[in-house]
């Protein structure tokens, strides 16, 4: 298939290459367009802006950094939602709020093309080796259609609703995980007071119901007070936040994703916003 | 060996019958005689009184109900201790507080005799399928000598350090676990008012870093609003507010963890006591 | 001095028939004409549009709902700003967010008018008695010369800077009123459990270091858990909500506001949405 | 009236020098026999035990520094319920917990003597200005009898039913206080991150409605982070402490409490334990 990818940041580069190794024609355009030198010797063509390339491949993928970028890379004069057409399909994979998706859905739909937002679970080791999870929401025939092609990304698609529902999947999902490596910042901190060993706790987590990937994976790093950058603190914490506030539009107290989102807050007055996210850990500790 | 064993609820039924597939020569107790009954026909010797129990044998294990039924199988006339003497050996896997680890293996010692806490985690059917995990703390020459015993009964077991450090490890380790199902149930809540299937969630729980049995074996039952008991939630409560005393003790702040232990007590204002300990997301979700 | 006054509701009413007491010539105007009829039986002039009443008047006050009202009003073709001009004065005494006070400001110092931001504190009755308090921000010159009118209205006023920092206060005050009554509603609620009368609650705080007008005021309706409304609930959620995201723009950590909060949420979603404030004493009850 | 009186610490120094001035005959006695010199310059008798003082008088009164004093001083074979017997009174002001309360309460009335806790709310200037407020639970005719002697101590007494309850309600009147010093803490920290001046809070807030005297009294503390001991912080979260313990006991969530608690941990973590209560706003500023 003629595909078009719109942003080689660090998740999208693994994504357009997984896509290409599985035989598809691919067309990248990056802001900066050196990044695109690379997939050019591999052998993708290159386009000269969003417009040009949704206008020239039938689907189109957009993997950009925050909401800002998905309005501009769609909305503009040499936009996307300028090249696009009945006929055309435009997946935003980028992870935005609903009010983004809803904006850039409507630029899109209003062109008689058709479209899905499908943020993503997962960072730079998932996109790289295809195992994604693909939160998506809007056009239900079009998920069928792309079904196949976010299978060579992801390892896991669901299809939720109207544009909006993948953005707050991603928020609920989010919270979770931030209340997740809080409590474990919690635990070690008490295991730590009470003169027990952070590594026989996580021994003994990685053992029971709670074992999951995330704490085998994050946990070492709390112990050794080391965080090198996953996903930013300031990131996880912007999640938390617009949870508790899409809590407060819907009436849903969260008295304890509240509570974690002031530690995170606290975090991030310690000077941690760069940090990885479970660095929340060391603001937990005091 | 020669093995005693008292307490035959529903935990060391299953942890007793282990030790005699494995070919140990058993001697029961229970306060109930009645239960040793079935024992008796499966080849098991029963012993009229703990103090009994613990003279004929090389080891004795206990599992008892609570730290009332600890101290009192222990510490009486014809209690286990009464029994004691140097070469033998007391393991009490019972879940009790740090302070009656230590009456108990205060008055255990002082005979002569050996001592180790094991408190395990895990419920009845771990207990049945030999795959608890024991935090031990105590005598570390007596850990050495009952690990193959611990191994028939567990597939995990830790060595902690002084009595009362298996207790402690245990409040740490059930403390992220109320705050874990807590999350779960605040992003079940927060996904329903959103007009997302609780069901999505748990499918991309499942397909994340955060996939953990438990989410696994709760989820579902939050969905459908049924708490059959595995572990009531009155006893997570009871282990949240000890965490949360250990914290105050320590001087370790646990702001996650008191806001969960709130939630626990609005699920107990509410008349959920006796449900499962999961039963917390119905106080959740207002 | 001829004054004009913009919005005739509970509060401008007030506030407008304290100006023409102390002597000033005052014109009127109110989105329902009707409600100005009494105003000119009283001798008021009575205005067209916002428009006509800055053109004629040296200084205007304006008493909107809510900030869409105060954007309405002082932007629109007919608006305030339309109507001004250097040498003319715009006080905006409406409760609005820092942003919409920045959008009116803006608008009316574009065409050489001066302006001040004086949100209130107080409700009917000091709004009727000439006590209300002024939060003000803005033209430091302007607020020297309506200070003897702002007398003439409220007992207390502070000058606090640049626009926006009249609104940030307002919010930091209704924070800390959150957080206190609903202190006061979980010490009712414990007091009760405990069998203890709430009445000599009341009793023992009135006399002592916490004794405050909110206590004695709000107090018994909590015991008789009847909760006219003063001020509504959903409008010191609201508040809450913008202090704790205030603290989230600003990195600091607001643990008990998030904590009251969530309380607030949580009587919203039991349906109190427009009782009093102090209802949050009923879902804190639980 | 001849009046015992048991410790002359700094509360009870000043109560007992009250009552003389009242005209009253006391005998006085105190751990450190030193402190009585002064009182017997000044009038007063001097017993040689808490037994020979009850012996002695028709009612004695106790003020103990802690729990344990107050069980020492009362329960020993030289204590207080040794000189007990009908015809006497014994009315213990000091704080301590329900149970100290009723222990003490049993031993004295095991004798045919009356009792009456009467814990106070007040601190060393209401105990020198006669202003106290007494809080009392016990014998409701010796309640009435000591009314004129507590008149002479205190500005305001309630008398609350069984033992017990003047000490929970004590835990309520300061689980109420240590939530609005946190809140005005908050409040104190947002307005200086927003720039704008914690005197001009100050200001408004006592102006309005919340205006209390603990505000005006700790609020420049506070501003100067100058926290000189007048209740020691470790005191008021050892209060927060047993109130939310109250409340675990009742089934009553409390969760701004709580996060107090929580505040106030994280305050002794820093080394604040000493400092007083008011100190929490350092913990809360970050």
């Amino acid at each position: 298939m003629k595909i078009g990818f719109l942003g080689l940041g660090i998740m999208g580069c693994g994504m357009a290459r997984n896509l290409m190794k599985a035989g598809h024609e691919v067309t990248v355009w990056n802001r900066t367009a050196a990044k695109c030198t690379a997939f050019a010797k591999e052998g993708a063509r290159v386009g000269a802006t969003p417009r040009e390339v949704v206008a020239a491949n039938e689907v189109t993928f957009a993997m950009l950094a925050d909401p800002a970028a998905a309005r501009a890379v769609c909305l503009g004069p040499d936009g996307a939602a300028a090249g696009a057409a009945a006929g055309h399909d435009y997946v935003d994979v980028s992870t935005v709020d609903a009010a983004t998706a809803q904006a850039v859905a409507a630029a899109v739909t209003a062109t008689g093309a058709r479209f899905l937002e499908a943020p993503v679970s997962g960072t730079k080791k998932p996109a790289e080796d295809g195992t994604l999870i693909f939160l998506t929401g809007g056009d239900a025939a079009l998920y069928e259609k792309v079904g196949p092609l976010l299978d060579v990304m992801g390892k896991k698609r669901v299809f939720l609703g109207a544009v909006g529902q993948g953005a707050r999947m991603k928020l609920v999902v989010n919270m979770i995980m931030g209340t997740m490596i809080t409590a474990l910042g919690e635990g070690i901190a008490l295991a730590s007071k009470s003169g027990l060993e952070g590594a026989a706790l996580l021994d003994v987590l990685a053992a029971g119901a709670m074992a999951c990937p995330m704490f085998a994976g994050k946990g070492p790093g709390i112990l050794a007070d080391s965080f090198p950058t996953a996903f930013p603190l300031k990131h996880q914490q912007k999640d938390l936040r617009l949870a508790v506030a899409l809590g407060d539009e819907l009436h849903q107290p969260l008295a304890v994703a509240a509570a974690v989102n002031e530690a995170y807050k606290r975090a991030i007055a310690m000077g941690l916003a760069d940090a990885d996210m479970s660095a929340v850990a060391r603001a937990v500790r005091g």
